[in-house]
């Protein structure tokens, strides 16, 4: 296979699809999304008979049983498939919104109407469930998709798109309105990301390797999540039972998730009669502690944090304590260690809650609450294609919105500029 | 001097610098542009002093006419940057505006927050007035800025940075929030564009070749314009003096701007009827005309356009025109051949106003209005740093809000996710 012609083609067939996709009404998107719902419920033994023969092969191919588990497609994941094309189907459309529509001093009225971007390229790792899960988000967005999914999920992946090319026909949307690449050849990516005629934005989805190499890369803008390095930081002025709460809710409610804390931060003036009740609640729930000296001073438990330590994203029950001074010493450590991905502040203190919610500047900043609610279904957008930590375009959770840009709306009556 | 040791300081400095801006109060901002107009207003002498070293230099080394023209710094063009401070200065202040806040089912409430972008790296060629305009609005959108002006005009722009810095003085703002680089090298450039832990974004000002050579080699996100190849579409049912004055006004009031019309696109049913009258006001205002074969018919003065007309951008008194059979024809030349920048349709038909507004992709699209009007200042912006042809983050005329992002913000009393 000539990869690059293949990749031209593919390119090509989205950036027409993306103009029908683009103008289509939501009734006609909707019923293409049920309509997948309707292949897949008819498709389940293919489906898993497709997901059988990955499987086999990533057994032959000593994949780990952590990435099988991935791989997996049980009878309940593809409930969740079909639970998240009706949830997006239930979503309201972004396109074709105006805002702000106001009349200038010529005479004109201006405003803004929310459009699709074009075409989505996304790149992921092995779940084949993100295969519908983008393809929806994007498909009611209004955009089309080229989605190029893990090499060893190519079973299962070319068993989920004929389930939404049955859903675009049942709907007479071009069938190349969602493209899943054909061939596990990784050329197609390095096509794919450098293709700007054809494709609008790159979302990568999976670990900070791939979409480090995929920024580097690209010829297309990237809305991308690389680490979620994670503060909380406990105010001499909190309230202890709420400090307590959020700090061991925002590390060990789920340990490998990018909106897990992984250091926490507590003023001087409390630490020596919290960090020893912190310290018992971490260690019945196995979180090995890492602690500055001062933090060591107070919890015997603890053993001493590196340099390292401040700059790591753990993903594991591991989490790294300091004792600061005050709220500027806290921020700094922020401004210096954070992916500025999400960090909380817990404070009875209105104005510093107000400092700290108007200085950091991360991508989700909370007062008095867990880390772990960075999130966009916990933000109401009723669905997220991933996390930015991107600081242009999307910023934190991207829902629908996200997804979307906004154009310029003129109306006149014949008006000319003079 | 030592290129690279040097960018990284002055990237060191206005990371630095970005923070002290970025929560500096809009009062604080204010006080340090109206003393800018000030310091400008007391080095008159001095400007125009630096400058003539500037415009002798120019002519020694041959600039041409009118790149010599862009350079000099008039009295009035130095009114024209006092003028432009103050406006800035009374132009509301975006940055903190909470929006959305909303009440979630698990009790946090949520909602975005408009902050900086951070640094923003601005590359633009002659004028020295840019580098007040520049300087300006990145300052009250509570940016840093680091500006690399045309080598031609070093020492204009460095007798303005002088003031610009007397201003931040005066308001007790770090004098690195406005950084103008002082070398010539180009080498600066490229380090520039390559530094992404330093600066946020980069926006080039100038001709096409500029912002190409930027953008392939760019590792921080650039926002810029190429093209503006504007199309206006006189439908078969616009009436016939408002489709006259507007493709008239498109093409001839500003010839060398980017929202120019280049090419006019005019239903078949009207056009033996229209083009004549056209023809005769283009041709007293001394446009040349290059049309389509049923133009050339009817239009004797016509030459025959080519392929590559349909895709240039003329910036001078050539026009081409299309005779096209109606309005799916006219949108798909605008597909094939717009730059997505500005495009008009003239038509008293509601539901064909309705299809252009929504299926034609450009950052602006308009109805009954000339394509002139996509300015910042007519949109009600207040000022512009530019028009943006990308999709993502801005789009169309950039003014403050284009030079700020939006954070979430999340506001808890204890909330812990289950």
């Amino acid at each position: 296979m000539d990869v690059k012609a293949y990749m031209a083609t593919v390119g090509q067939q989205a950036r027409a699809a993306a103009r029908a996709i683009g103008k289509a009404g939501t009734g006609t998107k909707n019923t293409a999304l049920l309509a997948m719902v309707d292949a897949i419920e008819a498709s389940r033994d293919t489906l898993m008979a497709a997901n059988q023969i990955d499987l086999d092969n990533g057994k032959k191919n000593g994949l780990e049983p952590a990435l099988l588990d991935r791989l997996a497609l049980t009878s309940d994941r593809i409930d969740g498939m079909i639970e998240g094309l009706q949830q997006v189907a239930a979503l309201p459309d972004p396109v074709g919104a105006l805002t702000d529509m106001t009349y200038q001093p010529s005479g004109i009225q201006v405003g803004k109407m929310r459009v699709p971007l074009g075409v989505i390229g996304i790149i992921y790792e092995s779940r084949p469930n993100v295969t519908v899960e983008a393809a929806s988000l994007c498909l009611k967005s209004g955009n089309a998709t080229v989605l190029r999914g893990g090499s060893e999920a190519i079973n299962s992946n070319q068993a989920v798109a004929e389930c939404i090319r049955k859903g675009l026909e049942a709907a007479n949307l071009p069938t190349n309105t969602v493209q899943v690449i054909e061939t596990t050849d990784r050329a197609a990516v390095g096509e794919l990301i450098t293709m700007p005629d054809y494709v609008d934005v790159i979302i990568p989805r999976g670990g900070k390797g791939l979409i480090e190499r995929i920024s580097n890369d690209a010829k297309v803008p990237v809305i991308k999540h690389l680490d979620g390095i994670c503060h909380v930081y406990i105010d001499g002025a909190a309230d202890k039972d709420k400090a307590i709460n959020i700090a061991v809710n925002s590390k060990t409610q789920r340990y490998g998730t990018c909106n897990t804390l992984e250091t926490l931060l507590i003023a001087e003036s409390i630490a020596s009669e919290l960090l020893p009740v912190l310290a018992e609640q971490y260690q019945v729930k196995g979180v090995e502690l890492r602690g500055c000296e001062k933090t060591c001073a107070i919890i015997s438990g603890a053993i001493p944090a590196t340099q390292e330590d401040w700059g790591t994203e753990y993903l594991a029950p591991i989490l790294s304590i300091k004792v600061v001074d005050d709220i500027d010493h806290a921020m700094n450590h922020i401004n210096q260690y954070s992916s500025e991905h999400t960090e909380t502040i817990v404070t009875e203190n209105h104005s510093l809650a107000q400092r700290f919610l108007r200085e950091v500047d991360s991508s989700s900043v909370m007062v008095n609450a867990s880390t772990r609610f960075a999130d966009g279904f916990e933000y109401g957008l009723g669905a997220e294609i991933g996390i930015s930590t991107d600081k242009l375009h999307a910023r934190g959770p991207v829902g629908l919105e996200g997804l979307t840009t906004q154009k310029y709306i003129v109306l006149g009556d014949g008006h000319i500029r003079t």
